[in-house]
């Protein structure tokens, strides 16, 4: 991979907007293993520091995007330590970032296996946006009395390339606009949504709009689930990142005078408003999660 | 008018996504005048009879609607109880249309006026879909350091409209998509709606979209106005309609086999998270307006 390449790739990856969190993170690892293989480099020192550059300017182009970091912080330490010759450190970079990826997917199976088991059958969902792990769990449900309830998620509408995978499921499903989130979401036994982003507090960094659903399930009782893998986890010392906002043509209004076009991508959804986190290990409750009332307990998903 | 005019236009208004509630019943007005002055009729009680089938026809063609209910309500009952010959009766029918029409946009003019002088100077105000006693309100603070935030309002988008005028009044402005709506009202110093209806217990029926607004305006403490004319007003002993769903073609999808796409226009905002309602005859505050509370008594619009 040479350095045109690589800029291009670079380029790709901040601006898209198909592929979610971990699915970038992977790419950014398999950008990485490809280069380990074709860099070209006199020894070791050079070639390590080398990829290791590329590496530290992955890791930055989506800051709302926990997996990016953490995935290729790990990558890096492994590098960053390893000894040998320099045909052993090509080896030895391209397994690593293999390997990683292997073990992001692992975690997104294993995510949407426990929130499949949590909600169990003849459960009707709502999510916001598109999540490869929401989706999954969808998957590992579609024949089992699985209903659905999916926003279209402006500007972009990820919501269809979600809406077109239920439908090819035969998951009966309910498309709305972002705006009638709020009359939906009483018809729906829980929300589960992705995230880009875990905070150290539980809070959600996820496409914009997920912090509206989380408010106005709270306002019908409905449990608020999020899925994602531990990767996405930022540390208690990272502060929160810039929400990372795009281009305003996304939204396809004229060039008004005097009018500010404002399209930020994400929103961060308070951990008060979050009942079930859900994650490769496992399921985590709130301390008060809403069925916990029982003026809402017959609403609770997994329940007999 | 003759029957198939008169059936053209029972379909423009029920199909009309471009005009309120208020247009919109002025306009029904405006049909009745015009049909009192041609309407075939042989004598008096014919062409009351008449008349009084086509207002009650017009009357239920929008549900969501209140003004038109009342407005021709208004009508029928001058209509219904009054006497002399043909000649006569035709002029009556025709004025008290006119009547009614200036009555109802001196109440949205009135509205406004009391909006603005509430608010003053200064302020930034964050508003959902269009309304003609908003845009009014901003109209008459546009030289007065209005700022405005507006959603787009999917899926017909009628914030475009709104921010179009904003423009051409030189107010600063910052256009959203609807789902950005929780992460933009924090920087309002208020929020400006109007309403279709009014319930009697003081819930707003407004573009949906409009409760989700009001439910992260209260989580940020700002203050959340509902502006419009007594007209929409509905009766104590009136059940709230259903809400209008309009043809799911507006949200321009394919049609996904298993999916349903729904288009509900309108939303119920409870009466809790409305802290001022203004109306013609002036400012009616919450008991618990949030601005009471010393913490957020910064943000309370119309103070020094």
């Amino acid at each position: 991979m040479n350095h045109p390449q690589f800029n291009r790739e670079i380029v790709e990856i901040r601006d898209d907007r198909i592929h979610g969190a971990s699915e970038l993170a992977r790419r950014c690892l398999a950008i990485l293993a490809e280069a380990a293989k074709t860099l070209p480099a006199a020894d070791c020192d050079e070639f390590r520091q080398r990829l290791l550059t590329l590496a530290a300017e992955l890791a930055v182009i989506r800051p709302s995007m926990a997996p990016i970091g953490n995935l290729l912080r790990r990558w890096q330490e492994r590098i960053g330590t390893a000894n040998g010759d320099l045909e052993l450190l090509r080896r030895l970079a391209a397994e690593h970032a293999a390997a990683l990826i292997a073990l992001s997917r692992q975690a997104v199976t294993d995510c949407a296996a426990h929130a499949a088991r949590w909600f169990g059958p003849g459960r009707t969902l709502m999510t916001h946006s598109l999540s490869s792990t929401v989706l999954e769990t969808c998957r590992l449900l579609r024949n089992q009395d699985l209903r659905m309830i999916v926003t279209e998620s402006r500007p972009l509408t990820e919501g269809r390339r979600m809406v077109e995978r239920l439908s090819a499921w035969n998951v009966p499903t309910t498309y709305i606009t972002d705006a009638q989130m709020g009359l939906f979401v009483a018809r729906a036994d829980g929300v589960l949504v992705g995230a880009d982003s875990l905070l150290a507090d539980g809070s959600a960094i996820n496409k914009v709009g997920t912090a509206l659903l989380a408010l106005a399930a709270r306002e019908c009782g409905v449990p608020f689930h999020v899925c994602c893998e531990s990767f996405k986890q930022r540390a208690e010392n990272e502060s929160p990142p810039e929400l990372e906002e795009m281009a305003s043509a996304e939204l396809e209004v004229p060039a008004w005078p005097g009018v500010s076009v404002r399209n930020v991508y994400f929103d961060i959804t308070p951990a008060q408003l979050i009942d079930v986190w859900i994650s490769e290990t496992g399921v985590r409750q709130a301390v008060a999660a809403p069925w916990k009332n029982p003026a809402v307990s017959a609403r609770r998903p997994g329940s007999e």
